[in-house]
């Protein structure tokens, strides 16, 4: 099934360079070690072009050679592998509970995890950005004191918006030349579930915090909507004859799945707790346990979950759908819960790349921003 | 945001002809009458390349000089225009009621538009299969006797498969030269409202038949999910007290919304009529009069349908939701009775390319592969 395609500007010869460099970026990505012939073959380059192309991405550092390998005809070939060295692309996650900061270098390889505990409950909102600004501001002078290159930053936010986050960053970091982005945490947890985790055209991560939020990759690409706003699942109703939700809706998901909810039906607490990450750990401690109003809320809440799973099943008939945030640690009582409810697809499972799925994906995101042809510049 | 590419092949010399072919076909289509400086000034290729591609063009008819156009300064300019002439693009769509065929020419006029009563809900598979190849033969004739080649031909089909019938068709046509493509009549209804109705990067169509699929566009492209099956809404929840329906849930939306329900609930019939779309007449016929039972039957049936364009909204985020198929006749009734339970987005409307949408769609799908790149040989 083939879109319209928009009309975007002229495919020239920088395009066509630009695209090749980046076509030969993700062979070795995907294949490293690999010769100049072993691309030429693979992409239907000719050897010249793949030979100039090669000698362009050293110069910009983002390829080196490894060494020879010998085959069983011919001279022996001088392999190529991701250069991680001189580049690094950071994400930050801010959670309720806490705050998390990976960077990652050129071949995906993890220069430093950094985890915090946020700012109480009761934080004004300009302190919980002064923090994160001071916290990026860390990353950046630890990575660049290490000689590299920051790719990009990117912030992963429970909505994808907070007043003023990237201009303070911006200013914390003074301007720096590489871009300064906010994104939703699901949509980037989705990111690096395709890119690192489970790998797939068509899958959904359900992201779980104070509210449950869903980060969908749909035929291969993030799938937003017309205002940004796809994946906004907490209102689904999944107990029709629940209780009533702020919403005007009865019996959402997040009242269930959300973290207040979930820390009400299982510990049976009314008030929001001061610090949201204990809490978790108190519920998956009184489930480890066997405690039986435990594990009878959380398959409750997994049930709930699988009404939720059914719906985006129906809609988007994704492959997969993966547990994160908060929902991670509880994964083991809601899966067999949720998958009860339906019909054998799509598979539920936790995610395999927390807990630094957010964090992952906003530093996927300034790689794929290089893999999609968008390179440094030669310094 | 900037999904991983997959690594697809080199972007070689050819390839940045096709796509400057394909460019410039977009802006004619877009903008004509306009001439050759007006298309290097817009997409940013240069005049040399411009009068290349168009002379390239006129030669496989797909453009044409449409005479001279004086500007205020400099020489009068020769304005270029789509060719329609030599091509024709089918579409064929297959409900229960009826079976509708389009043919349009390269510009998007309309060459044919034939509608035939469906053979009855009793006829055999095989029978249904045979007129449609029979009809599908019939149009190739007509466009073909008026000296046109054929692009493509779509079929369009409840849920997208029916047993042998790209075969049959392929058959009855001696294996022609174009491509024979069978796909879901909703995901052809959306490509439709995208390129000739509604327009939009992020909408829904929904098409009422014997049950109610969903055609997504997002992002400017068909949302199909990982095994084709993207859109399939009928049993979604809408009426959690409803009755049971043979998947297992209660209060689906096909109970209510597809046409045995809206048989039953509207005019009070238990079985299925022999004629579907004189029922649906009969429907509309009784909402005209306010028939007071009859309009609470199908704004109930309309309440229904908003709970799932919300779903679809929460899930999707699109900017407009089009009713189409049996729904759309229904329009009036149902759609404000669906806005009432929305918090004002995303728009509910009557689709504007009905009653041919699933046949534009297809036609249109032909089209769309042209204008990507895959332009027709050299005669």
């Amino acid at each position: 099934m083939i879109g319209t395609r928009e009309a975007t500007g002229p495919a020239d010869l920088m395009d066509v360079r630009a695209a090749n460099l980046a076509l030969v970026l993700r062979h070795v990505r995907a294949h490293a070690p690999c010769s100049r012939a072993d691309i030429a073959t693979a992409t239907g380059l000719n050897k010249a072009t793949v030979s100039s192309l090669v000698t362009d991405l050293i110069d910009r550092r983002l390829l080196r050679e490894s060494g020879l390998l010998g085959s069983r005809i011919g001279r022996p070939a001088t392999m190529l592998t991701l250069e991680g060295r001189p580049y690094a692309a950071i994400g930050i996650e801010i959670a309720a509970d806490h705050v998390n900061a990976v960077a990652v270098d050129f071949t995906g390889s993890r220069l430093l995890t950094w985890r915090r505990a946020a700012p109480g409950p009761d934080t004004p909102p300009g302190r919980t950005v002064a923090a994160v600004a001071a916290l990026a501001a860390r990353v950046v002078g630890k990575v660049t004191g290490q000689g590299r290159t920051v790719l990009g930053l990117t912030l992963g936010v429970p909505d994808g918006v907070m007043e003023g986050l990237a201009a303070q960053v911006n200013r914390s970091l003074h301007d720096p030349a590489f871009e300064v982005t906010v994104a939703s945490a699901a949509t980037l947890a989705a990111l690096a579930e395709q890119r690192d985790g489970a790998g797939r055209a068509d899958l959904v991560h359900l992201h779980g915090g104070i509210g449950v939020t869903a980060g969908i990759i749909a035929d291969g690409r993030p799938l937003r909507g017309a205002r940004g706003l796809a994946g906004a699942v907490g209102h689904l109703v999944v107990d029709p004859d629940g209780a009533e939700c702020a919403c005007g809706r009865r019996g959402c998901l997040d009242l269930d799945l959300g973290l207040p909810g979930l820390v009400r039906n299982v510990l049976g607490e009314g008030a929001a707790p001061a610090d949201w990450g204990a809490a978790v750990e108190r519920i998956v401690a009184l489930a480890h346990t066997g405690d039986a109003a435990a594990v009878a809320a959380l398959t409750a809440a997994g049930a709930r979950l699988g009404v939720a799973v059914r719906t985006l099943a129906d809609v988007l008939d994704p492959e997969v759908v993966l547990l994160g945030g908060v929902l991670h640690p509880l994964a083991p009582w809601l899966v067999p819960a949720a998958t009860a409810r339906l019909d054998g697809r799509p598979v539920v499972a936790p995610s395999t790349v927390e807990p630094n799925a957010v964090a992952l994906g906003g530093a996927a995101l300034a790689l794929a921003r290089l893999e999609a042809g968008e390179l440094p510049q030669l310094s």
